[in-house]
């Protein structure tokens, strides 16, 4: 069962999601392994078919799974989530094959699709691999197509993010260093 | 001359210019020819050496002057230029060849290279192109190195962004769509 206010986003709407820069999490599955890891390198590549980049380091388990099912998803955390970021982006099912027990990592199905997303998230886009051999070898560098994608109603509603009506841990994270963050801040507007 | 607050980063700690997702202007020269443009895509790629990508569309002509020199500069506009951002990712110089000068944009030399930064930005890198054909003809997709870069002290020094002691118009710009942007907010500190 989906959780409270996981709620759709037209795919036209789909790069608004990580637009702004916020770090994810990345999850995936392959052969009933599942994995879930933190990525601060994740950006838009284009508009219609939706399609983003993402740096996936050799030495991460979440990476195999990914050459191996050619599904992953991106959800963002939110600054409730900080602290289980920094341990997902730290600890690695190499050696610590238990971690998402250990970091009370909540999962739920992709409705469509066999994949785990990660639960409290501000949104989520599920991804099909782009094959490009070059890419991943030389650079770490993973090219997908974004084919679902959801957000929690409550900060990202009719095609826009509305976190000043939204309690502030529900705003997206932002990774500097060490531990560092910074939630996204006050709207901007030019008319 | 440099203006006032220009200082050097050191390269092992330029990823952190760009981790926390911020939009950037991109400027270039080939020729004797110069332009800037905004852009929402770019993100880190590498600690190091520090590399980074960006989507340069094809009908922008600051794309053929990167095509052209193999050297951009990317820099991060502040709360206070967002007015001049949106009308330098608005505006193109294809059709509106005075359009650096309409938005009133002041530029500076690039210490040590043939490339102008805008005045005013809270961080800049110098980068060398890593040309890759197949990715910038199929995702406008650009590889580059980063070979120089500096921050304004008020906001970045001794390696950390310190938005919390300087002016709210110095925090940086994440552009959503629509003329809409998010200053970077909160620092969010995980022990």
């Amino acid at each position: 069962m989906s959780p409270e206010h996981f709620t759709p986003v037209p795919l036209d709407k789909a790069y608004r999601l990580l637009n702004h820069g916020p770090t994810v999490l990345v999850s995936a599955r392959h052969e009933g392994e599942h994995n879930v890891m933190a990525a601060a390198w994740a950006c838009a590549l284009d508009f219609a078919p939706p399609k983003v980049t993402v740096v996936l380091d050799k030495a991460t388990r979440t990476r195999v799974l990914v050459e191996g099912s050619g599904l992953l998803a991106l959800q963002l955390p939110t600054a409730g989530q900080a602290a289980m970021t920094v341990a997902l982006g730290t600890d690695s099912a190499m050696t610590m094959p238990d971690k998402l027990l250990r970091h009370q990592v909540a999962l739920f199905e992709a409705p469509g699709f066999d994949l785990p997303l990660v639960e409290g998230c501000a949104a989520w886009l599920v991804c099909k691999l782009i094959p490009e051999p070059h890419n991943q070898q030389t650079y770490d560098l993973f090219i997908a197509e974004v084919v679902a994608a959801w957000a929690d109603e409550r900060v990202f509603r009719d095609g826009h993010w509305e976190f000043d009506s939204a309690p502030a841990e529900l705003r997206t994270l932002h990774y500097v260093a060490g531990g560092q963050f910074f939630a996204i801040g006050e709207s901007i507007s030019v008319k």
